[in-house]
């Protein structure tokens, strides 16, 4: 169980590290052009989540997301004792991957989201993004279990530019970005809605998935 | 059967949110650089496809398209009842996802595209397109079956590029880019002639795709 | 043996519409920024390449490429009779490919290149190219064989950006390339000297990759 | 043992002219938009490396790398006479690669660089940056061993983008950029320390992953 904990706080911290850190540097070099910052943000986040969910799945199931660990518990795939150490774990390793990005970036450690990100059209977004995130990893534990490190990197990769909140779909990630005024950040007061719009996301998993995907044996 | 319905038409709408969503992020952010929004749509196009193809593949065979659909039932690969209710589920399904992606991005639900696209070398391209699709999904489903998956998202990623089209090769999609007014919408006058000439490159696949990728045992 | 031969004529059609239609693509879309344009054109090249090896490899090997069909036959690999036919196949798709992608962006079919592409760095740089290219296909034949459509494709996109001549590696393709004056294009005058340096290439091939890969029992 | 050698030092040359190069490339190209240039840069970066880890892999173990070299030492997992055969080999193979890629691009081969490359952020950034490299390496070795050449491409041309000093990782390039005043390149002053942060991330390394990742039977 330790070690599924370590895997759930080190893989969410090194996602966040890719997410901020490739949002700073895209920023930074991009002369204003904010497509290209958003390709570099977007390629550089497929990158890191393919490393980690292939590297750590076999340990803790390479969650990283509150949303997904839900999603398995009310499947009854992950156990309440499981589910409940990897929230505060996700959200924990989240905060200090963004903490660890502003030290190599040579920016002020404690920060607060200045980006506002609201709006009925990024609320609805969201919702699919995370609608969308479970499908392609209930679908894919289905059809070809080994696809799923690149099913996520490539969905989140595409998500990025076809939700106009460019894809949060992560409560952990959500609450992690409050923390950092940078390209990648969120104010703090647009982030509960933001993660109610993926709990919404995860009821429209719920419903349809079990059936569209069903184990074998159903 | 109604799973494979269901599967068909998520799947279209999901491919319609990732083809016209990404155009829209994509010249809005890219500071009038054309180029820089098709590498976003191609990429993106290109993830959605991977991800639809490798989760629905085992359900309904992840066709997504009036003419692949066509293709599997002249080679009696599909059966009559599925090729009909297969169609219209596309084409549903499509427009759905472009209704979807408007509200995402805070725009008028129903609209028209106001792009031309005609003339003699997009119609030549749309006809190669198709021709193209087809041949990596007869070619690959004869060499490496777990590849098709792959191969039509690269193929699709590399044919927004080297046809003057971007590649629609596909129907339902050309019907559901005539009902969006953005990057990559069509002005509806010019959507039967797209369609016309994807029909025609599938006459050049059904005309030689059996003989040079046969099923073993021919 | 006639299937291979059209296997090596449409696969090099393929690839050559995918080399100079995403070359005239990037360039008219991307507002003189050349480094984008290079970068459509390299990823489109290597989506295009993937495609065909995957699909066409079991049945011709998927050459494409006189100075890998060279390759084989001094390694005894490939019969005579099959290398005499693919050389001048696989020049003949070439052409055919860049006529048809004139022909879908409404340019004069017949044209020659006008771009100089001289100098020792460039003829250095088309050696060690080629030398590149051979050490993916051998070393990857020996150690992943199912890799090689990967390696080929990821190769060659890489390569666009690490050699002064982005890469043409290839008799059959510089030969195609003189025949378009457009962005891939390449001056008459200009590709007999990167021919021989991509035979040169070949001869360090032939000298290096016998020993360092071995065929299991050598 | 004289095979592997040249693996590695062939593997290292390769890399280098990949890295450096395409940072030339990048930046003659992109019109002074850095962003662009590191996006080919990433991208070249990520397409080498795959093909070296691939092909040499079942040669020499593809370290190319010293510090994957002690990390593999230090775990009893290579002999220390192939380690001490190594570290030369992969230096000499990265200066020569250097020296290649000057050729190439008609530069002259002895220079050194000018770029500053300093300051705690990027010196921490380093410390992570191999950190990251170690873990993709030691946790995929025990996940999926297959997927380590995608996993340590993936994992650079991501960390490109998250780390300031765009992720050297590896003191033989740090020391073979030393000898390049273009985009890639690195001041001789700053390299020692850059190469002590990266063996630092190597001492992170060996803390956690022996328990993280765990050889079966341990």
């Amino acid at each position: 169980m330790r070690r599924m904990l370590v895997a759930e706080g080190l893989g969410t911290c090194l996602l966040l590290i890719g997410v901020v850190g490739s949002g700073i540097m895209g920023s930074a070099l991009a002369d204003g052009n904010v497509a290209i910052t958003l390709l570099a943000n977007a390629i550089a986040t497929g990158c890191i989540l393919y490393a980690i969910i292939t590297t750590l799945g076999p340990i803790s199931g390479a969650h990283f997301n509150p949303v997904v660990t839900l999603y398995f518990w009310l499947r009854r795939e992950t156990d309440t004792a499981v589910a409940l150490g990897y929230i505060p774990v996700q959200i924990a390793g989240g905060i200090v991957g963004v903490w660890l990005i502003h030290l190599m970036f040579d920016l002020p450690i404690w920060q607060f989201g200045g980006t506002t990100r609201s709006g009925l059209g990024q609320w609805f977004g969201e919702a699919i993004a995370t609608f969308g995130l479970l499908f392609v990893i209930a679908g894919g534990l289905r059809s070809k279990p080994d696809a799923v490190p690149t099913l996520v990197a490539l969905y989140i990769t595409g998500a990025y530019w076809f939700t106009p909140s460019t894809s949060f779909a992560n409560p952990a990630v959500t609450i992690a970005r409050v923390f950092s005024d940078t390209f990648a950040g969120i104010a703090p007061t647009d982030a509960p809605m933001f993660i109610l719009m993926q709990v919404i996301g995860l009821g429209g998993a719920l419903a349809l998935f079990p059936w569209l995907f069903p184990k074998s044996g159903e």
